[in-house]
């Protein structure tokens, strides 16, 4: 049996999976403190007999392997998560291979393995949610130089009808606080999912995010791009991302994703909700084989 | 032996080297129509007892191994080459293995191999010359997804106090628009190098090219950026750059690099000059080994 754990900022997803990637059981836990939080955890998996687990969490998070800090959560602004070593707390109750990533990037892994990015070697997932998180897979495998990709704060010119001043803690109006869930909210001062009927909404949202997107496919190239996270649900927005992606390239890159079979290029998850539990059973396995 | 040819829109330089990747000989052969071009591009070659060959060339160029027009140039401006299948010719005159690949790509290996990127194992190499052109080393090896990266396009904020309209026959104001050779000749009306002592030139160009490495930074979060090309002579640009990237990174990444080491961060060529040529040696004795 594998170990896959999905650590977000509001809940972490436990799941454990047979060697076919087939979920045997999940649990949510809500995430409260550190140890309240990993207690649940630990228990959880005390029931099964594990050969290997995988971790994606919400970041920013070391997963630089030589580094002495791998396996921490590193400056989140949720206090009792800051500099927490998520990784030495699992070493200590599970003598098993463990790896450590991002939660994004897993999630990228799980639809480049068996979602939406399957057929191709190069794709990317994008979240858009609390925050806006990118992981990329190169060549079959995650993306990791210095550390782990930050598209979400990528420059975006501002629409020229948008006043927001953006809401990026370090940046103001990066993509992250333009776009975010967040963002959406302060700007509008109401619940994202509330502003559904509002066509300048979704188009301002479009915008941003196809800006960003043409940037990484100039940079990265993917053959598959993987738009997930709770302000995507508003499957209204897919439509206007393709149509200013197509108009910011403005005819450059010549390849049919980028005109007629756009909609086949930018797609929602292929197995939502399980894209990072499946990467992360995925990158437990492969992991164990490795070592 | 082994065989390099650097083929760029106004010469092409070819190189044999020997199994160490020392240069044994080198010729530059200017850029005129390709009958009469690579007819001496052969009779150079046609001394050497050559064992493989790489070429890299300017773009855009269809380096897609599976493609059926793999190894040509395809949508250059460059009447003449549109179209041209450089490595048809030389595959009917060379019955050895040939690698074809972009000129950014090469250089961007030859840095990593034997330049200012050696130590590390993921880089970008920037030209800022008559285009901009970026190839990307990720895990050691140069980066392919759909396509070569286009990074030379990517999406800028205009500088407030700059009203050039932008020099790119496709988006105007991309980053090759505001930033490459020809755009600051069309801005200023003056060759380049004569604007050497005008402060106010490189404060803008330096502001163009630090968002273009900020957006790549956070995309491909590589260990080593090394900035060539004409433009990039003048050297005084380069603290502009230091100092733009570390204001528009707000301290979001928190990496010595982009902190008191970025001057041994972002840098000028390891081997200026000879990065494409030294890149094309290595690819082409590996690629021998992999044959
Ligand atoms: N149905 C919806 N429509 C629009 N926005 C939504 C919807 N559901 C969630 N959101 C937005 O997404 C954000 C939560 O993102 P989500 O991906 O669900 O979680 P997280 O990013 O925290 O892991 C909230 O800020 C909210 O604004
Ligand atoms: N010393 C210099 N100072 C400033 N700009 C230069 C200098 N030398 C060349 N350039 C600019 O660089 C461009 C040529 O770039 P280069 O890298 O030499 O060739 P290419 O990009 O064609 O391969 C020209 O457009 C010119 O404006
Ligand atoms: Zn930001
Ligand atoms: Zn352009």
């Amino acid at each position: 049996m594998f170990a896959a754990i999905e650590a977000g900022g509001t809940k972490f997803v436990c799941a454990v999976g047979d060697q076919n990637y087939h979920i045997v059981e999940k649990i949510e836990i809500p995430t409260t403190t550190p140890a309240e939080t990993m207690e649940k955890v630990r228990d959880f998996f005390s029931q099964f007999e594990i050969k290997s687990m995988a971790i994606g969490t919400f970041g920013p998070a070391d997963i630089n392997r030589q580094s002495p800090t791998y396996g921490s959560i590193t400056t989140t602004p949720k206090e009792h998560w800051q500099h927490y070593h998520i990784l030495g707390y699992l070493k200590e109750h599970f003598q098993i291979p463990i790896v450590f990533d991002t939660d994004v990037n897993i999630a990228a892994l799980g639809e480049a393995k068996f979602g939406a990015s399957k057929e191709v070697k190069n794709s990317i997932y994008m979240t858009v949610g609390t925050g806006i998180g990118v992981g990329a897979i190169v060549n079959g495998e995650m993306l990791q130089g210095l550390s782990h990709p930050e598209m979400g704060h990528i420059i975006v010119k501002r629409h020229p009808d948008d006043d927001f001043v953006g809401s990026c803690p370090f940046h103001q109006d990066c993509l992250e606080g333009m776009a975010a869930g967040p963002a959406i909210e302060k700007r509008w001062n109401k619940k994202a999912y509330l502003l559904e009927k509002d066509d300048f909404v979704w188009e301002l949202e479009g915008y941003y995010i196809a800006q960003a997107l043409i940037s990484i496919i100039l940079t990265l190239s993917p053959e598959k791009v993987v738009l997930g996270g709770g302000v995507m649900k508003q499957r209204q927005v897919l439509p206007i991302i393709h149509k200013y992606v197509q108009e910011f390239n403005r005819n450059y890159l010549s390849f049919p994703q980028l005109e007629d079979d756009i909609a086949e290029y930018i797609v929602t998850p292929g197995i939502e909700g399980l894209s990072a539990i499946k990467g992360a059973l995925y990158l437990a396995k492969t992991q164990l084989n490795e070592d």
